[in-house]
């Protein structure tokens, strides 16, 4: 094992890496148990963290690289030697304020090290270091529930309990996952993925704890960035109502709390001032004032009570920001703000929480710094092309399009150019950077909507009534939170809206929480939409075309993360529209026909290739269409093959389902034809690259082939191949 | 045509029947050219409505029966002589005050007497007389868009424009909608139906106007019945953001605002104070008067600022109810609380706002009273029963159960009393009143989170996380809205919730906003979802069983609107519990086996026994379960017929897709074995009888008898059947 190898600067970081660049998982894993207690590492001091104190704001950790120093070079990782002892969150209990000090610095430390390590960006976890440390000092996990919101934020909950040796391996296959996970720790007791499920989970886990009659406590904690969702709203109206004791704490990064208050949001005084009146806001004594006040005043009957409540709205709210009243209303005990990277008031403000036995739910906003380091130059550079493309005439002019995700939107600013009815809703858990080029280009003409899918979609329609022409853009698995308002607000309606339906399939270190399995089939089953997908580049240039033109119903398409087929340049005038419902045929063989779907045709392409060298001549045809299905195509399939093999990345019940159902009624599957269904299997397949994802699914090309060479009796060449 | 005939009670009003006591559609509609203007119908005196003012306060129409006459009564329908002179909203622009006031009673004379021609409940409809009538007198429709977000707000509105004539074949087949519809009317801007969407939508037709440089004014109403559902605050949040000018009408009916706030939301003053209230709130001089406040302010840096917002914000609220600064929180502005019942006051407050060129979202707070006529007599003796029974210690001795909603409920009570964990969690548009009995027995364990099906899934989830054992029961179509819960929250992380799936399949009048079509797609797809539906009582109570036995995975299972298939007695000890994954053989033929799933089974016993009368002996098979599928069950009747036809009330992509894909995958389709799918078709099924939509989906027990006939070559026979 070394960390001495070729260097990639990252987050202004310069990290070790292989001869062949290519960033390597260093199988040496540093246990707590297994490491010296001074931390001690080999090599020389390049590697550096900030030093932090509980007074300094935004202490992110800050990492120097060696300026002199360019492709080879040895570093050491800085002791951490309070974290070294750290094996559980009960080991936090002990330490003195000074110690949990330098435990915050250990922590940005451990953090700094892994980033540069793993090549992931830890800023979300950086910001909360000291939140998690006074939670964790404070509550009694596993006991006391602690639930997050966004997985990126509890990597700091993961190192504190018991999950530090497994960091490395983050979104790696049998790795950690880069969520919280119930199978993969009692101290996660909610998975988080989606974003936004904690206060209804914790919910049901204070009700469940009253029912039962027990008296652990439940924090959940919620980030800025999802309280644009509307079950955050649900869930706190809720909560507000069974007034059952939970923490719900407000992690507010500033960047977007809610849309309005984006601006308000940030002058939201963090001083010293904030300082005492979150903690007098917490103190028992005031609480009980509130109390009394509003007992009294309850005696007095309607009026009176009306007014009181107002009054001590009034005066709470005139201590709070904006936006704390919010909370009040939907029925939460307001404690905020307060500094999230100050150990001092939090551990004031949370003990007082704590100590509480009867107050229902409380809200504690607690604003933290994310500064991130700068971006990789390499990134610097790649943002930097495309902003200036803002100004770019001749966008087909760009240079050769990387990702299904830029090609997609080079089709669309040529469309909308074209057409100035052409708008972009997006909704979702991040956006695709490629998105960022339409929304300078078209600053009026995009809307994004978050998390706010159910929104977005009936957004979406609102504006084909009012005589645009929307593109609704949605990666797959957040799409299934906007379901019904796709059935109910768009396709019972017949509303032209072009939903473009983004990670597609498998998504690689994402893992389950985000990979696109369903949509074909709960998009296939309503009756307006019609479905397709591109199998490569020029096919998702003619459907951004296709769609745009589609005028009197809904349509949909759908593409996978990661690299086009080929280096690309977008046509001049854009795409082809394409016939509705046509497929077609791409290589012409015997006995067996691949009837491909989307990303699937290029497995299908290399399971021919593998093929035609044993002397098998298959054919592969690209289905495009879903729905409606090309039905000529099929039948001539079905005509000139022994066998027809649907090959789907998506659930049972899509493509091949439709298949399937054309068929029978079509008396195809009672003649020669056998029908053999290829769809992702039906689990839940965890993080790993998206290569190893393929495998574990069997839809590679090798998987392909082989299927054909075993429907052929070649069991034995099927065997060899998969070798 | 006659109105004399036979009479029921209903809502306290005697109403015509023909002699065989069923409802009947009259033929005859009274259009307005048609009508004499003085409205001379034929018969006596017996119908009178109330006689509101514009002072009134809930000012229900009341329509008194005649108490000595019984069974056999003429009446009269009162004149409506201003109502007769309007065809279109146009008409009510030149109506003198004192004419509008006499329109609000006419409309609710008409109201009245359609509501006992159709035997309808149109309170929802009552409640906003005043205020429609206020709506379409200020705003100029179609040009300016009015948007409801539920169906039954916008009768009066249907009335209005130019619908009036077919209002008494409201949700009868090819009768107009029982909600908005875009393809009923070009005043039905958006189609209502679930509730909820009314801002989003509203909120894309008003970024759509602005685009296109247009100028109408969009005016969404939306329900304090929706306003629980996340999405309201998500559309309310970026309509805060993007600031387009719209107006809000939020139409309280003091029921349920937010959870909270349900108490303190009743004791909102509406009194002369509010109304001059409301009316300084909307006027123009205080509007300006804050814009020039917070634009002076804005220039002495951010602290003024904030505090000169917080003032600003205080002072309103201080002049608004509680609730009314989380509007302004979103972004709102808010004026009220309106008394919504009093037509000057909305006028007045209307007015102001449509002349008022650009003032972003506004929210208009407006309180109507729904005064509810008493429930017909039957209904009330069958509430009262069903609350008597809160005390009952031996529901199974209940009287004969006669829905299946009443019968879930039976063994699900008897399991609670067994099974202390057992809890209820309830979302979606209504709650089945049967499961009253449920929340009598057990309040603490029973939880309704009306249009929050997104939290209520979660946090059922939660509950299951807490140790309890959570039911959560949704409609099918509403059960869309938490589909990405389902999938996250629950499948992936192997929660043992229990679905119940209502309303599944078709539901006649409500027609296809409320048809359960997908929900076997979109459940059976998810890798650990037990899903099973029972296809008679016996199994229904034997499936609420199962399900509270199933403690390490979720399940699901779905049931129909309506009756029993027989007279019940649930077994004094509840149900047994079903294996998981095992089918049954209800009726041994040949040739031909019906594998039906859910309450189709029914439908192919009846098919059987038609056929049985042909000398065809066919195989009927009950799969209880989608998934696991019972491949032994499957794989007997492939090797022993010649045809296996699957039956569902469901959408492609359900029970029959899993079926095909196994025998495919198992060879079974490669032999003798003929598979032919029934599903529903693939198009929205419009309002009609249950039995008439069964007619219309090919799924009735003549149409599976006819496909077997056609199977077996016996077209002629197969053609007899069906006429």
């Amino acid at each position: 094992m070394s960390y001495t190898s070729s260097a990639h600067s990252l987050f202004g970081v310069s990290i070790g890496f292989h001869e062949d660049h290519i960033p390597r998982v260093y199988s040496f894993s540093f246990s707590t148990s297994s490491l010296p207690s001074n931390g001690e590492f080999p090599g020389k001091g390049l590697y550096q963290t900030y030093n932090s104190s509980s007074n300094s704001k935004g202490c992110v950790g800050r990492i120097y690289s060696h300026a002199d120093m360019d492709n080879d070079f040895s570093y050491e990782k800085v002791p951490t030697p309070i974290l070294d002892t750290i094996e559980s969150p009960m080991h936090l209990k002990n330490l003195s304020n000074k110690e949990l000090k330098e435990l915050i610095d250990d922590i940005r430390s451990e953090l700094s090290f892994l980033s540069a390590k793993t090549q992931k960006s830890f800023k979300s976890s950086l910001a909360v270091v000291e939140l998690t440390v006074a939670i964790h000092r404070v509550f009694h996990a596993p006991v006391d529930k602690i639930l997050w919101d966004v997985g990126d934020q509890a990597y700091v909950h993961k190192i504190l309990t018991g999950r530090r040796s497994l960091m490395e391996t983050l979104q790696q296959r049998d790795g950690i996952s880069g969520f919280t996970s119930r199978s993969e720790s009692e101290f996660d007791p909610f998975g988080a993925g989606h974003g936004c499920n904690s206060i209804s989970a914790g919910l049901g886990l204070a009700v469940a704890r009253d029912i039962k009659g027990k008296r652990e406590r439940v924090v959940a904690v919620i980030s800025n960035r999802t309280t644009m969702a509307g079950q955050v709203y649900e869930a706190m109206g809720n909560a507000g109502y069974l007034d059952s004791n939970m923490v719900v704490i407000l992690n507010d990064t500033r960047h977007t709390l809610l849309p309005k208050l984006e601006v308000e949001s940030s002058k939201t005084p963090i001083n010293a001032l904030s300082s005492t009146l979150s903690k007098f806001q917490s103190s028992k004594s005031f609480r009980k004032f509130r109390e009394v006040a509003k007992g009294l005043t309850k005696r007095f009957g309607k009026g009176t009570y009306e007014w009181a409540a107002k009054v001590d709205e009034f005066v709470r709210g005139m201590l709070g920001p904006i936006g704390s009243t919010l909370f009040e209303e939907l029925g939460l005990y307001y404690i905020g703000p307060v500094d999230g990277n100050n150990i001092d008031d939090l551990l004031c403000v949370l003990h007082e929480v704590a100590s509480l036995d009867s107050m229902g739910p409380v809200l504690i906003h607690v604003i933290t710094k994310e500064e991130p380091p700068p971006p990789p130059p390499q990134f610097q550079d790649n943002q930097q092309t495309k902003v200036d493309e803002e100004a770019d005439d001749e966008p087909f002019l760009l240079p050769l399009t990387q990702s299904y995700s830029d090609c997609f939107v080079d089709a669309l600013i040529l469309e909308a150019e074209k057409d100035k009815d052409i708008v972009v809703v997006h909704a979702g858990v991040e956006m695709e950077t490629s998105l960022q080029r339409f929304q300078n280009k078209f600053p009026d003409r995009f809307f994004d909507m978050g998390l706010a899918e159910q929104h977005a979609v009936t957004f979406s329609a609102g504006l084909s009534c009012g005589g645009l022409k929307p593109f609704c853009i949605i990666p797959s698995a957040c799409l299934q939170r906007a379901y019904d308002q796709v059935v109910h607000d768009i396709d019972r309606q017949r509303m032209a809206v072009r939903f473009v339906i983004t990670s597609a399939g498998l998504v690689g270190a994402d893992g389950p929480t985000h990979c696109g399995a369903f949509d074909i089939a709960f998009m296939s089953c309503l009756p307006n939409m019609i479905v397709m997908a591109p199998s490569n580049e020029d096919d998702l240039v003619n459907m951004v075309t296709t769609a745009a033109q589609v005028e009197d119903r809904p349509v949909c398409f759908r593409y996978p993360r990661g690299a086009l087929v080929k280096d690309y340049l977008i046509p001049t005038n854009g795409g082809v529209p394409i016939e509705i419902g046509k497929g077609k045929i791409l290589k012409e063989g015997k006995d067996i026909a691949f009837l491909a779907y989307g990303a699937m045709v290029q497995n299908c392409l290399k399971a021919q290739s593998l093929l035609y060298e044993l002397g098998i001549e298959v054919t592969v045809a690209d289905a495009r269409f879903c729905k409606p299905l090309d039905i000529s195509l099929i039948r001539q399939l079905c005509n000139t093959h022994s066998f027809l093999v649907t090959v789907e990345e998506g659930s049972v019940g899509g493509f091949g389902s439709h298949v399937a159902q054309f068929i029978s009624l079509d008396g195809q599957l009672d003649g020669q034809t056998k029908w053999r269904p290829m769809v992702l299997p039906d689990t839940y397949i965890e993080h790993a690259s998206p290569e190893e994802q393929l495998t574990i699914a069997g839809l590679s090309g090798h998987h392909i082939a082989a299927t054909a060479l075993n429907l052929l009796g070649r069991t034995r060449e099927a065997l060899l191949l998969m070798c």
